[in-house]
């Protein structure tokens, strides 16, 4: 059994920004040569998330409204008097949503759905340099 | 350390169907003779997701009615139009709900409260065949 | 490879007590001598949860806000009607934020942001003694 670290690091453009990190996670494991085991994917920090859902435009669209009907981005929140940097929202959208994943994999394949992806939410209301570790277990 | 994968075949009646897993689960522990460890269950597929609570029926209206509450079935979403097969609400349920859940256990036993049960959630508008990844890591 | 499991047993004040568990954890880790790894915080019992944010006064306050807004706590659940004891909605947010987390660390620490904190989120409308196992797997 073997335990392989890595980081990722994507750029987002801010609130609102859903990006698909599955296939960076698939070449990692295909680099790893593990054919069992699991990943767990985790975001360093506090207003980014990590799910699963199926990664196109109406269903982004569909999180994005979702994400602002829970928590509302136009509204004042005490974490913004803390900072003065007004992205409160983000980090309860972010404490919600929760920072990480584990997802198996057998054969070396994610055992994912087809139409399942893995994805980063961005939460903050600034473009960020997101670090994502990708903890790979197995054998 | 050994991994063991295993796949849980559920048959669901569609959204709102809250099924316990708990005993399948125990059942794979039992089998596998692992004494400590943990099990990752991961549910494959956009529609349905795993968490726990104490099951009964009181219990379970009341998710059903939470889920309703805060992604309502009787609206259009932009996920729909991309199909036409009107889940849209069933996909933003299990993004928000997550998929995956990692139980601990010890001398042969899940860590699990005694009204703490393990909860497929399918949120899909019609009845579905669940593949659900029960995976043993441990000694 | 190695699997240490701990409990952290942890007094809380009821509903809307927040509580800060990172230094316990990595304290647990600290003492295991693992380098590199992973950790899985798992509340047991169904009216608690596990997650992350920064943990600073406002950031509090608008996570008890946010739980009140998404689960009410002044009404009826059919889960009252159970047993009688009026915490249907501690239930209702512990199932809905999760039990557990899976962290990575690396050089014997856990891989979180500077102002990410582990917070086990007391949901149950009395205080209540609570049992956190803490798993750590790594070499």
């Amino acid at each position: 059994m073997e335990i392989i670290n890595h980081t990722l690091n994507v750029k987002t453009k801010g609130s609102g920004d859903l990006i698909d990190i599955t296939e960076q996670i698939s070449g990692l494991l295909h680099k790893s040569k593990l054919t069992k085991g699991n990943v767990t994917i985790f975001n360093i920090g506090s207003t980014a998330a990590i799910t699963t859902f199926e990664f196109e435009p109406g269903m982004i669209k569909d999180m994005q409204e979702l994400y602002e009907k829970l928590v509302p981005s136009d509204r004042h929140y005490h974490h913004d008097d803390t900072w003065g940097d007004a992205n409160g929202f983000s980090h309860l959208r972010a404490a919600l949503q929760g920072p990480s994943l584990t997802i198996p994999f057998e054969k070396g394949a994610l055992m994912l759905g087809t139409w399942q992806q893995v994805v980063l939410a961005e939460f903050d209301n600034r473009p960020r340099q997101r670090k994502i570790v990708v903890q790979l277990i197995g054998e």
